[in-house]
């Protein structure tokens, strides 16, 4: 068996532990019943955590363009809930984050975490250029919050698909949140979208294993049982950084 | 009219707006209505904001005691609920917390809190030493969450005068989260608790105009147009600091 460089020092790395889908569900289960967090505070925890791991990633003064804009992605699920509380903290950060979120979901916690990005000015697009270049030119970075581990990918329709083909066709660095995009919890993706920066929320999950980018950890705030519970072994945090680079 | 020094310089540090009751009860009933921000989110912002200045003002390494002790007294209302979430992130920063919360909110963001701490294995006290020497000796701080600007003072029975008279007799540093408890928003008390450190959760309080120990605002998360709206003119905070120093 060949193992790349990668997925050897991910192998040899015993502390960090990947978690699988399974073990995704069964912890957000376990954190919302058990430990009564609620959703609205996971979601500010985790999107102010990416917006802090992008301002690490890509620091104002690193900006090419000769605004700081950014291109967030929200898809209908939890994953897109992120994505907008990331949109709203990176605003509070000096960004200029504009949001394309095409499939509204009717959850009250999604229209709440929308109407705090709309009454903090963030624009949102009616549609997403077809012409890639016309992204490349405006945007700085896009942020893929558009499907996370809990999407079912058989299931994934229009507008999602050619939201995924525009994805791999982008020039400028790709922030994916949690997951790439169309990738599968549990394996690396050889064809879909390959993301330049992955913040994993809570614990990496078993597809990042042999991720080569940037990659950060984002949720300091599990409780120790759960992080013994999952033997995640995750990295110390520095300071009181909500982020750490793995 | 006389005005103390830290009076004459509020006055003339024009930028900065203090609010006043009506001002901080109007401010938050747009945020939750209007902006749509949920409790438990505000919540979680501000407890990890004021556990992040805690940080700032007693660094682990410049505490006395043998271990990281710190005390934190939660009211019945907001501002307990505060101090809660600043208690679970002080644990999560590895200070060691107890919690004193005599009484318990029926309130299920209340509940939900507790049970957040309880499940982090911070220690809940069933009374507080009335021999304030014993606090004095096991703890290295006191966070004050008692009462806040949305408590009706003239309404405060025990165990809340008992805990205020233990309070002005402590000799280690009071944190005080909003206003220092027992004082009146609107001004400050010349025979109250007298906190080391204040930190003003979103905007400061008329009652901290002249405050003399160190000051810290919470609360970066405000849209823009609510600090046009109440001219808070509030400094900037520094990176992506959650916390300012006044």
């Amino acid at each position: 068996m060949n193992l790349s460089a990668a997925e050897q020092e991910c192998e040899s790395r015993e502390p960090q532990h990947y978690l699988s889908k399974e073990e995704v569900v069964a912890m957000e289960t376990e954190l919302l019943s058990d430990y009564r967090f609620g959703r609205p505070q996971l979601m500010e925890i985790l999107g102010h955590a990416c917006a802090v791991a992008i301002t690490k990633a890509f620091p104002l003064s690193s900006l090419d363009k000769r605004q700081p804009t950014v291109l967030v992605i929200c898809g209908p699920d939890q994953n897109g809930c992120v994505g907008l509380a990331c949109a709203r903290n990176l605003r509070v950060f000096e960004y200029i984050p504009t949001v394309f979120y095409p499939k509204r979901s009717p959850n009250s916690l999604h229209q709440d975490f929308t109407v705090q990005c709309e009454k903090m000015d963030i624009p949102f697009l009616s549609y997403l250029p077809t012409e890639v270049q016309l992204i490349n030119d405006a945007y700085n970075l896009v942020v893929d919050a558009v499907l996370g581990p809990e999407t079912e990918l058989a299931a994934v329709r229009e507008p999602f698909t050619s939201i995924l083909t525009t994805l791999r066709g982008v020039k400028i660095p790709i922030v994916s949140l949690d997951i790439p995009s169309g990738w599968d919890v549990d394996e690396a993706s050889v064809d879909g979208i390959n993301p330049a920066v992955l913040i994993s929320l809570m614990a990496p999950k078993k597809c990042a294993c042999g991720f080569l980018g940037t990659h950060f950890l984002a949720g300091r705030f599990l409780p120790y049982d759960i992080q013994k519970k999952y033997e995640l072994n995750s990295p110390r945090f520095p300071g009181t950084d909500c982020v750490v680079k793995l």
